[in-house]
């Protein structure tokens, strides 16, 4: 009997770090659970990457997800933003990996074309189709309902990419 | 009887992170240790921040610092090279943090001016200072060489640096 794999999807960010689950088993796609972990803006930077990396493994322990995806980040023109943007997410993939999850990576086209069916569209487009796909779906932000679209991404894509990474890994 | 501070710089990059220890006890200061750690360019991104994450800490482990360092970057016109340093200087910031230190952030000049006596100067002047300053330092690359910079320059400045971090927690 084939068992469902159960993957985390992660939308990082210095102030919100987005986190969806998904269930896949054959083509079946179910919805589990999606939140978002803060950090306090007001404490020290150091204080804050704590935060969210607790965060992010009271979520891994609560919800013992299998893998692990996020997004390709594409770097905006604000380089103090890129600079926090890439603490965040140094955060968001070790906190997994630590916890012996393969992390994959896509890029926000391909999350796109696995949630709207073409690679582009806007966030809204994203957050409407992760609604239709996933009925159940609740979140409590916007980088929520990201993280459960690179996670729907990953459950599309996991066989290919699993085999990429091994060979990477090889 | 005043205790002796011992005080860890960090120097963050996703292939090289360079460490340095120093001792503070009033106006003396002695070099105890330094180095790298390195990661796997061939490994996937999340586990190469899992190797720095676990290097950094293995030498917080062994050389237990009373109090951490690390620059304040400027971000450069790469948008993708800063992305790559944020990651790596998430972790260099997370493990100290997680540890219970605090983590002081100085500007490049700052560092500059603790070790040459200016607010400008190439990395040749700095480490070449550092080996004035700290006749018994040995370090395994310039990256190490920067760190023990970093830590001397909070080792100058950590009372008042101190106290700023009191005021932003408080």
């Amino acid at each position: 009997m084939k068992q469902a794999i159960r993957i985390i999807g992660i939308d990082p960010g210095l102030r919100r770090m987005g986190w969806g689950i998904v269930e896949t088993l054959g083509n079946s796609l179910r919805f589990v659970a999606a939140g978002t972990v803060r950090s306090d803006d007001k404490a020290a930077l150091a204080t804050r990457l704590c935060q969210l990396h607790d965060g992010l493994v009271d979520i891994l322990h609560q919800q013992t997800p299998h893998e692990a995806a996020i997004e390709i980040t594409f770097v905006n023109k604000d380089a103090g933003a890129t600079l926090k943007l890439g603490q965040a997410r140094g955060i968001a993939m070790l906190v997994p990996a630590r916890a012996g999850l393969v992390v994959a990576e896509y890029a926000p086209n391909a999350v796109k074309k696995a949630v709207i069916g073409v690679g582009h569209g806007d966030k809204k487009q994203i957050q409407m189709m992760v609604k239709v796909l996933m009925p159940k779906a609740v979140y409590d932000s916007d980088d929520a309902a990201d993280a459960l679209a690179i996670a729907i991404c990953h459950a599309h894509h996991r066989q290919s990419a699993m085999s990429r990474l091994a060979v990477l890994a090889g």
